[in-house]
């Protein structure tokens, strides 16, 4: 249930429909935004009593919230969540940023390159996993420590900002420490400790759909960590797993339609793990674009045959600039286009 | 195998390697190119000795055929498939068609006043189903004959090319008489008779994937239509079916980009039944279009809360226009850019 | 909708029933029981004026039918269909028969050797392909009528019936000669037309699920079948398409269970076809039986490393042997358990 | 790579192969078996040079390993892993152990009540969550530490062995504590620090199958935790995800007898969320056994419509005692067979 106030609402009316909330033995949770402030009301299996908010100072209305999740969900919070971060990058709204870089950090010299030419080509953030959750317990699990140092060190030369992995409530704090966006996996999607620890970091967290989550399912997910206290999600679809072979997993691209349909929380592609094979990457990035997410999640490495993981699906620089241009035109065709209906 | 002739070989120097193929016990076919003649070998489960044709007058090369198919191949033929028809339009190449209209014809009035809708906002075909199969046998099986009838009407009145759906053999003639492109169903992916038996009818066909369907056996469905004398399918995307119930089904952006990989067919995309949700079908007909499709196949209804069938996925006239104003406008952008890299 | 009669009710009375469910508008089928007659109306979207049959005479119920499937559905007939041949071999109700052979027939030899081993341990069908259909253009697709002949000798020699595939309307009548079941392949589940020629056809009819079909839509195709006028439907669960590779599909053990809930129809498994590995046949087949199936369809070959098709799933005569006996051993245990339940 | 020592080798000869070994880069791990050491060789990305091995003291051969999975694979120890628990109760080899109880501990008097039922019945193990990774952050999260003490009251009324989830490494200390068996759930099948982490505990595992996870992934998983340093790891096969939508997931009985053949860790069944409804839960588990399954876990709770979680697939205790004498009656019947076979 979410309780709107009016614009005109002052913080004791606030203050006064959250005791209420919580002297039925429910919880609230303030939700302000640009307009006016809504309270969430969760932690109900049955109907809240409506009338006992209604009558209160400063509420506009009690709306049913006919989902499961609540906090992440678009009745709550029509206007898009935007993330904003310390250099003014923004996530969500109308922008379009993209993320790239190797799928690990292998070196010093492969991740200043590749963070040279992907800032170059125009990206927002660099990628590049330090602690790498791979399979096969004999399969190279990443430089750890080592990477997160090289991933600053990156940042320093760029201003880049950095997004990487964090795969265990231990490694947490130190990925915490060096990381611009806390990346989830898609194998920990549902591994709720986590999503609640990261929940209670001021961090922002991008949380990869698992391969065989639902869409809902991804929302329940991210509805952990923002209850837990985190508002700053960011949504990935990467493909999910199917009975189709030639692809390494296939693209949900209907998936970004709907998560901007259900929620207000930025939503990003991943082209690369999308579809496993450079070759088609961009027709994945381009899909992405139009089908409306917020960024796109892209592998590039100076060599991917030398790559330690995922070279198959990894753009060499040159290909990851005319990416970009393609994305540029296609914006600004689109951009021409909502200026026109305006 | 692949036999690939030499731009100046004759047609008494193709016959010779036609008749040596068949004295072999193998099975040729001649494909003409714009540059030069090919000749495929199939029928074989062994190697066939390539040495007995290199030396014949007019081969270039005999190039080994890696993909179990074989004519649908971009090995085979490397230069895409443009079908063209009587009034000129083209689908396949640098082309990007729009096929419109309701799932079912239901009555003259509705076909008429679509037709009219769609070829104003940009369509090239008239889409509409006279034989519909239903997965209930008590579900409204279309109009059959006066159905294909209405669509003739409609072509009439507006020059659209028609496609309309053949359920099977007994019904194919008639069809056959009626149709610009025979559409073969996804649930008829695999129905190898009337596979064969559309492959010998001198009408192009519109093959869809079949719901659980891998690429490569949609490639060698079109094998069957090619192998029995059609040259002229396209092939067409329409959603897979996955774990994912939120839409209709799982729309598999990547395969598009991987047909235009491997085969030389046109590939349509049809973002109707990919999502199954009208208002998802624009975010699925620009992403066909950035990853690579010749064009789309899109339900459109006057008064879809009315339809007989789809009505969910159906677009509104008004909305139909805004989205090829949009596929447009994306269109010039990616043209500009190819220009450019010229 | 069923309107159930009294057990005393007279051929007069039925007669009214179905004037009256015609004179409605709806389609009226009678569905004789052991007790009593029921009848089954469809044909109608809307609800059934109920009132305007329970007055008539030797009417018991009038009964809502919350399935899409009617006449297949246990709502309808709560009582086993049990389909019984010439020879007094019975399929459904307490019965477990065994189909076997080989995946296709391949010389007069090879089907007289495996149907004397497959009689000999107890077998009271003999599955064998004439028709084919096969993923490729260029692949074996059997031996067609003169198939159908070695069928029919090594009927001839053992006794045993015949069951196989037929994969065209245009090859119905001949396989309708020669056959003593019917086979619908998992690729044409949902050929419809094809579904209404066997439905046509006074022949036992068993129809394979489809790779991606749902319960629910392997029960609407049996509907099609029985609609038609064919009542003698055994349905098969084969396995579905799963993003598992290790076998050749996944094998829906609960599918038997649930059918056997669903539907009043014969249920048979298919281990063969639902692993795709010879050492794993044995487990699926006796899964099939204690999750209820009334018989099993097993590829049986003389010399699997030379067969034409599915010789990685096919049993040797030996081990085919054990496992009869095997089936035998837990059908017994099965037995004493419901002897002491009474 | 497997070296596979003599029976007479000594530990001498022992220490010098991992000496070897590890001078050349690789690490090793010895496994003692019945008759003879194993040293199983990790950590190579090529070939290992066997010929540095091969003229050693005490070695028979020197076995290349195909499996990406090493430790779990029958290729390297061909014999059964027996786990033993303390008071006698064996699982894996010949034997057939019931784990049952709730869903989730819910009150004292329930875990009471539904253990005497199960103990009663012939199972040798209580399930019960005390930890529950739920969907959704609002919903019934375990009764946590209170819970796992009831399960200990439990153990000690009744003798039966407990077996609960561990679903975060913060837990596992105190779950370890109070639990028989750790079970990992299928949602952190691949949360591969806490497969570490119970690697490196000495309670026996139970390990499931997540619900997109291949076959090959699960043995990966195993792998895991034995690299770790616990080789007391069952599998446990609980349905996967597929198109379905009438079961809650796809029972896979085909994995049961796929992990017999390429594992040597005991393998469960769980019919319970297999298909999510208790009539289906019995022929389930009966197919579970006969497809070689070293036992099952089953959900029993004396009150299905008012449980906490998951009501509609648990057993009442009289179907649960029913289904226990069906086992033993099968059980016996195959008893009977290899008694014949020998």
């Amino acid at each position: 249930m979410l309780i709107v106030m009016t614009p005109e609402a002052t913080a004791e009316e606030i203050a006064i429909v959250l005791d209420r909330v919580e002297s039925l033995g429910f919880q609230a949770r303030a939700l302000p935004g640009a307009q006016r402030t809504a309270i969430a009301v969760t932690g109900n299996e049955g109907p809240v009593p409506a009338d006992r908010f209604e009558s209160l100072g400063g509420v506009r209305e009690v709306v049913r919230v006919s989902a499961p999740y609540k906090l992440v969900s678009r009745e709550v919070k029509p206007e898009d969540t935007v993330i904003t971060f310390a250099n003014g990058v923004r996530v969500g709204g109308d922008g379009f940023e993209v993320m790239a870089g190797p799928c690990a950090v292998e070196s010093r010299e492969q991740i200043l390159e590749t963070a040279r030419v992907v800032k170059a080509a125009g990206a927002s953030f660099l990628r590049g996993g330090a602690y790498k959750p791979r399979t096969s317990p004999y399969a190279f699990q990443g430089l750890k420590a080592d990477g997160l140092e090289l991933l600053a060190e990156a940042r320093e030369a760029t201003g880049l900002l950095v997004i990487t992995e964090v795969k265990d409530t231990e490694s947490l704090p130190l990925v915490a420490e060096y990381a611009d966006v806390l990346q989830v996996g898609a194998r920990n999607m549902q591994n709720f400790s986590l999503l609640e620890a990261v929940g209670r970091v001021d961090k922002p967290v991008m949380l990869k759909r698992g391969m065989s989550a639902t869409i809902k399912e991804l929302l329940m997910a991210a509805e952990y960590i923002v209850n837990a206290g985190n508002a700053q999600v960011m949504l990935c679809e990467r493909g999910i797993r199917t009975f189709e072979t030639m692809t390494r997993n296939t693209f949900d691209v209907a998936a970004i339609h709907m998560l901007r349909h259900l929620t207000h929380l930025p939503v990003i592609g991943d082209p690369s793990h999308g579809i496993g094979l450079w070759h088609g990457v961009p027709a994945l990035a381009r899909a992405s674009l139009v089908a409306g997410a917020h960024g796109i999640i892209v592998e590039v490495h100076p060599s991917p045959a030398d790559a330690m993981s995922d070279g198959p699906q990894s753009l060499k620089p040159y290909r990851f600039e005319r990416l970009m241009r393609e994305l540029e035109a296609i914006r600004g065709a689109m951009r021409g286009l909502d200026a026109e209906a305006r």
